[in-house]
């Protein structure tokens, strides 16, 4: 069968206090339809995922670091939240030097929950139309992006979603977007819905 | 024996996700002074500390909420981290008016880790000078905010201090700013040590 995402290559972003299923479900979506994933951490070995951002919940293990990863090697990018996860990753240069390279290609990104921290740390959101997590949108409006509280939010290829409870309309848009392949990089406004 | 906070009434501001350390260590400063604390949270009932963010700790008892407790009653707060804990606290619309009303009445207020992030919430970053954990120092720059890294950081009554580590200089800068009492609200700049 066909997958729409065949020879695909995708990063998933991930560190200890990841949110499982922001973690499982796009990484499921996209398998899926034919797109082998990586995890990309901040070390090698296991990460530990929770539940609610406090209750311990299953490890997984990661694939490889943002120190040895390239870009170039992956046709998108998958960020989960989890407030930890999210706290963590933003303060690795070569985390925020992976995304960064990510974005400069055009390279679609889903980004959900507590995810968008590190495009706040990346200086990725100016002029950007998002949506996340409650508690960032101060931060990202700050770091000069436009807040929306949609369950999915598509701007040039930039995937966002606000919780666990947006997954279904995040995995589909992911789906669509990464078949889509890279964007040319401008900013003319966004699509929501 | 006169403790130097006798007859002082403190409150400690914390949910779930609080880093166990940075609540237990100030209270028992400023306990051991003779003031007076209680836990002001979201909720009533018990809280989960955590231990490093991710392992959970012992269970503490909201005295209060923020929706109940009044900052006329208190004559200092402290403000604990925990990156969740401080997630979770700055979406409250009661803790966030309550935090400006302690900081209109010029109390003295000490802030640790990830506490910060309420205060930028708040808006009551900018023109101050203070330091934090390090995953949110872009945050409270783009709050208008300065960002100092040092051990612990007075400025006009607010005290802060990065992690854990720093816990020794931040117990014994609060009590001696708590016992100081209400300080006149400017912006005059901050001094650092």
């Amino acid at each position: 069968m066909a997958g729409r995402l065949n020879g695909k290559r995708i990063a998933i972003l991930a560190t200890d206090g990841v949110e499982q299923v922001e973690l499982t479900r796009p990484r499921d979506a996209v398998t899926r339809e034919g797109a082998r994933t990586e995890i990309v951490s901040l070390s090698e070995g296991e990460i530990q995922a929770m539940n609610n951002d406090i209750e311990p919940s299953d490890t997984f293990t990661a694939d490889t670091t943002a120190k040895q990863a390239s870009a170039a090697d992956y046709d998108a990018l998958i960020m989960p939240g989890g407030t930890v996860n999210a706290d963590r990753l933003r303060m690795d240069p070569d985390v925020v030097g992976f995304v960064q390279e990510i974005f400069r290609a055009g390279k679609p990104v889903g980004v959900i929950c507590h995810g968008p921290w590190t495009l706040v740390e990346a200086d990725l959101v100016r002029g950007r139309t998002l949506t996340s997590y409650p508690s960032l949108r101060t931060d990202i409006r700050n770091a000069g992006g436009t807040v929306v509280d949609e369950e999915v939010v598509t701007d040039h290829g930039l995937v966002s979603s606000r919780n666990p409870d947006d997954l279904p309309a995040f995995c589909a848009k992911i789906v669509e977007e990464f078949a889509e392949g890279a964007h040319k990089v401008h900013d003319e406004g966004a699509t929501v819905g």
